[in-house]
């Protein structure tokens, strides 16, 4: 998909967006004060659904497959996008997960009484609408709905042309289990136009849409933030470092450096910086760097790098602040602790940083200076993850600052009321 | 200001708003780990050198005066502009009470021990730099750069060309004072180009801006919506309802509905609409609504309010949506409570609603249902403020659901990370 272009001005309204809209908000409000047993059921009801209906799936699936091999799309792609039996099963566990998740929906945050007798609360609510833009995988459509509707939201999906069968029989087989088991028509919603156009209207449906959020690369965020009027969460670009301080077990460091670049290179919480202090560089490097070469890491760095192991790519300017989501690592040696932070503040995407170190002071300083989703001491920068801290599953990663940093699981598809309770004041 | 263009494509960057960005987002570093104790002494000597400067702040904003006068603005607006004694030592009296609040940064919000023993802990920090556009009134000028120091951020403000006398001489006395009591410079600064092109580059500007923040009328809120890349916060229309229900005690009723209408009616937690339920408009409109006649309130109605009490306005289609934020209101008769809730979830702005009653199931209903910011029972909606909620000072009240909703205090200036403690997990 190309995403890359600009259109803010004369949008026409779609058709079917609008109408996809209307429903969403309407169910919305159903969804809002819908219990958890209903939510549940009908999420099982989904699951199974999706199991039950593999095989119209698959068959579904196998066109956008043709589709893609037609079109010369990459081995790499075609695996993303291909669905199995077992992949469909993973699909519906996954739901079940969801499912066996605390519901959000309700829980008083605080509530306080004022000197005038008022009542105060702050509860947690759903978001609304919930609009997902996302490319190849068609396994995010049950994700990302699941989440959504768990956490009492209505959700529209615009997922990618190369997976349009495959998005379309996943939306009807849970759509129709859905509404069977007490959901709201509208709840969740496929958008069938998969020309940029419809991207772009989705991004700028404010009567409709509460928040947007994008699944994919770097062109398709750099497209909301560009265009989208409705609120949107930016996720997932991820150039995180690890830092190796002069006090670091430098047996510790090797260990999550190769851990972090090596153990799935395609991922935004994989490395893809190390930075070395330089009074152990000598020591490390010609320790570490054989390590990642052979494990099929590309290195590249300046000089100084060169001159401790010659198999060194030249680095260049914009390696610093990319994200090679492969087998490749640049490498620094960096003259204190504070060229270290300064670096990563410059070039990072504040997704995940993280600092190996045996000294106190260091490891407080770094995680207090460094301004990173998560940062990090003594670990591998990979549990950057919701499953890994603990909050089941995750829609994305965000690497906003607004209302939700870091992994976004339930919670942060919710937004808060205030209610208050009184007894006839005024002011 | 005339903020209603839509300008997104070609935009020139202008230096003056680069090199504050620049100075702010370093800013933002150095007061992100600031201590407690020297925030407060800067804002307190902040504080005193307003009052310590007052006649030159006060010849300033004569200038601005002379020119409001000059270009035929309002007896109100030059009320809103001008600036006294008093009300700069009211200025700093609220920066004062800003001192007073708990510093926000740093207040871990949860931690965990994952099995794997890595130490996971969400903390509050600064969001970084937040820009602020603003119109007429020169206080917001402290107030805004109080709470952003307060919190830890930098402050970028741009206020309106209409007071950029008093904002400039405001800001050079604050950050005089800051800078000499150990705050990093460029932790606060003004726009002092206030084209309408200054304001969209700073809509614009992520390199530099964590968040932006609107404090003004409709058409500045629109453009921010319309053309801000940067992450927005919304504040501020409010088009409130009070829902008289059949149950409803209605000396308690008129009391709310005359509080909420006439106390301050140029404020966003006035009311603007009044809904009646059918089976008791008969009784409560003939009393509420003379009452509200003799203060002064132009009453827009339908037929059927008209029958009960003939000096009514015709209402229009348009009136529903309106925030007059004047002595104005619009009342409608409804056949029952559903109705209600649909009326106010079709056409409110989704700041703060009440219903009168006394019957338990409908006060729940509407709780629950009511979809704004603040939802009341039996109370007025001007407590929607963050001095009434409890939160000290306020910078504005969000109607958007992202990050913060309502009154936005210190806390909704703020951000979290993830800090992980790790003893070399790898994944």
């Amino acid at each position: 998909m190309d995403f890359t272009g600009k259109q803010k001005e004369g949008m026409i309204p779609l058709s079917e967006l609008n109408s996809l809209g209307k429903a969403a908000k309407s169910a919305a409000q159903k969804l809002a004060v819908l219990d958890t047993n209903t939510k549940n059921t009908a999420l099982l009801a989904m699951a199974d659904a999706l199991v039950d209906n593999a095989d119209f799936i698959i068959s579904e699936n196998t066109k956008d497959l043709n589709g893609g091999r037609a079109s010369g799309m990459s081995e790499s792609l075609l695996d993303r996008l291909a669905l199995s039996i077992e992949r469909i099963a993973a699909m519906a566990d996954g739901i079940r997960q969801i499912v066996a998740l605390p519901d959000p929906i309700g829980e008083v945050l605080h509530m306080t009484k004022r000197p005038n007798g008022l009542k105060i609360g702050k509860v947690r609510v759903p978001l609304g609408v919930i609009a997902i833009i996302y490319e190849a995988r068609p396994n995010v459509t049950a994700d990302a709905a699941a989440l959504c509707l768990k956490a009492g939201n209505a959700v529209i999906l615009r997922g990618g042309k190369e997976a349009i069968n495959s998005n379309a029989a996943i939306e009807s087989v849970m759509m129709s289990a859905a509404i069977a088991a007490g959901m709201p028509d509208g709840c969740m919603s496929l958008v069938k136009d998969t020309t940029r156009e419809s991207a772009t209207a989705l991004m700028r449906m404010n009567e409709y849409v509460d928040v947007i959020i994008p699944r994919g690369g770097a062109g398709l965020i750099r497209a909301v933030v560009e265009n989208a009027t409705v609120p949107a969460i930016e996720t997932g670009t991820g150039n995180c470092h690890i830092y190796v301080d002069k006090h670091a077990d430098l047996a510790m460091a090797a260990e999550i450096v190769i851990n972090a670049k090596t153990s799935r290179p395609s991922v935004c919480n994989a490395a893809e910086k190390l930075l070395v202090h330089k009074d152990i560089a000598d020591k490390f490097l010609p320790e570490i760097l054989p390590q990642l070469a052979s494990a099929g890491v590309e290195i590249r760095g300046g000089e100084c790098v060169r001159a401790i192991y010659p198999s060194v790519t030249p680095v260049t300017d914009d390696d610093w602040k990319c994200e090679y989501l492969d087998l490749v690592i640049a490498v620094r040696i960096v003259e204190n602790f504070d060229t270290a932070i300064a670096h990563i503040n410059e070039h990072g995407s504040k997704h995940s940083e993280a600092i190996v170190t045996r000294d106190y002071a260091s490891s407080q300083k770094f995680l207090d200076e460094v301004d990173a989703a998560a940062v990090y001491v003594n670990a591998s920068t990979r549990f950057t993850d919701g499953f890994e801290f603990g909050f089941g599953a995750e829609i994305g990663i965000s690497t906003q600052k607004m209302h939700a940093r870091g992994p976004m699981g339930l919670n942060e598809l919710t937004t808060v009321k205030y209610v208050v309770y009184g007894s006839g004041q005024v002011r």
